[in-house]
């Protein structure tokens, strides 16, 4: 059966590459906002959402954490997309580039390039969405970041491959779903959870994890948002929620948190 | 001596806000962007920056991050700024707004406003720009999002105030220089470090703070760009460098880390 897989975006988006990267059989439902995407699982529209958490240069994608805090929701799987910019005008453009319309995190990885070439920066919600808008309002003085895909898809011209600044460019996306995915194969699990601002708690935390030589891959925080300067924390570490030891952790957890989310265990991700 | 003071935005931004609540007699530099910024006070043009570093509901400034670990400049003191968003147009509008401009942080810190009331956000530099950039630009359908000072400065009108979604909405903002201040009476500390990726290692550094009941207000990370999910950590703690079991703490973390930078002791920053 095909799986109905809702990502941010419009076709030609990293996104969309990394869903097809990941499922097998598969219909691409690009929508607006990141929002529309956990809506969408949530309410069984989708079944499954592909959502970018973290790029290698840029960082945290915030609005994915904090969306991934508020939703019901689960992690079955990861997927690591590199990233490879291009610069993409209209066919009939001379070449003459003054701005550039990309996705914030875009322009932030291409930032080194464009200020060389003096182009200035121009934010929109996607990339693949950047061609779009360039071809459908025909501006020739500017030219879109996107994906080779992209410049395909809308039919454009590529002035130049691979302009980000840093060729070590990834981005991690997460699969998300209304069930958890229980396998024993399962190689990575991630949890959200919050301390009182004490010290030591955080270290009380990371202490259970050392005890079981359990790996951390991965810490953020993001603020509460209901008191200034609390945080929910993002962990992720190898293991898996149907093994013992994890389990025991969890139980220990649940007792050293004022609040505790368990989002899921997955297999670690591949690099495509 | 009058300090000269740089900040990134346009008159009425709220790092001016934070500035002129900071300092008692200063010269205002509003700069295009927070590199500028830094690079001014690293050249000897300005004497102090004064730079976002976080706020209580969207979290950190990634770029400021970014540019505190290239730079050489310290921290030497830091002010929390009450983030109170108005909706602005101008004078001869008929209240008719389609859309609104303002900095991506402030559009997202009043989504829930904005979708409510379905006006589409268009992300600018500044909160302070963006009402300079309607009024510029005699923009009669677009609003602005930025403090009720920049709607004085710019003489345009107030539709609504406090549009923000939460109101606990502070930024911290830290003052630059060049300079160090050592002073006895100083009650935080920022440092930078970097480990390599083996399990334990962060709880290894935690757990000389712990050690010594030394309580951290912070800990972000941010990936290195050189090493794919290869981080940096950016730590405050309530201690002074010029203390025996501060200095004994950093000896000890310069031996645990593969790179250390000290940022600078300060005071705590009043709310204003």
């Amino acid at each position: 059966m095909m799986s109905k897989v809702a990502f941010q975006g419009e076709h030609g988006a990293y996104s969309e590459m990394a869903a097809i990267n990941y499922f097998d059989d598969l219909d691409l439902y690009p929508l607006k906002s990141l929002q529309d995407v956990f809506y969408g699982v949530e309410n069984n529209t989708y079944d499954y959402a592909v959502v970018p958490v973290e790029n290698s240069i840029e960082g945290s994608v915030n609005e994915t954490y904090d969306l991934l805090f508020d939703a019901h929701l689960y992690v079955c799987g990861e997927i690591y997309q590199r990233i490879n910019h291009c610069l993409i005008s209209n066919i009939n453009g001379d070449g003459n580039i003054e701005c550039v319309y990309s996705h914030p995190q875009a322009l932030a990885q291409c930032r080194g390039y464009l200020n060389k070439k003096g182009i200035q920066s121009l934010p929109l919600y996607d990339t693949a969405g950047a061609v779009k808008y360039i071809k459908e309002k025909k501006i020739l003085n500017a030219a879109a970041i996107a994906s080779k895909r992209a410049a395909e898809i809308y039919h454009m011209k590529i002035l130049e491959e691979s302009i980000e600044d840093k060729k070590n460019n990834y981005t991690r996306f997460l699969i998300l779903s209304k069930n958890t995915d229980n396998n024993l194969s399962n190689s990575k699990t991630s949890i959200i959870f919050s301390i009182r601002h004490i010290p030591g708690s955080l270290f009380g935390i990371l202490e259970e994890f050392a005890k079981r030589q359990i790996n951390l891959t991965r810490i953020e925080s993001r603020p509460t948002k209901e008191h200034p300067w609390e945080y929910n924390f993002f962990l992720d570490f190898e293991g898996n929620l149907m093994t013992p030891d994890v389990n025991e952790l969890i139980d220990l957890l649940k007792l050293k948190t004022s609040f505790i989310k368990i989002l899921g265990s997955y297999n670690r991700g591949i690099y495509v």
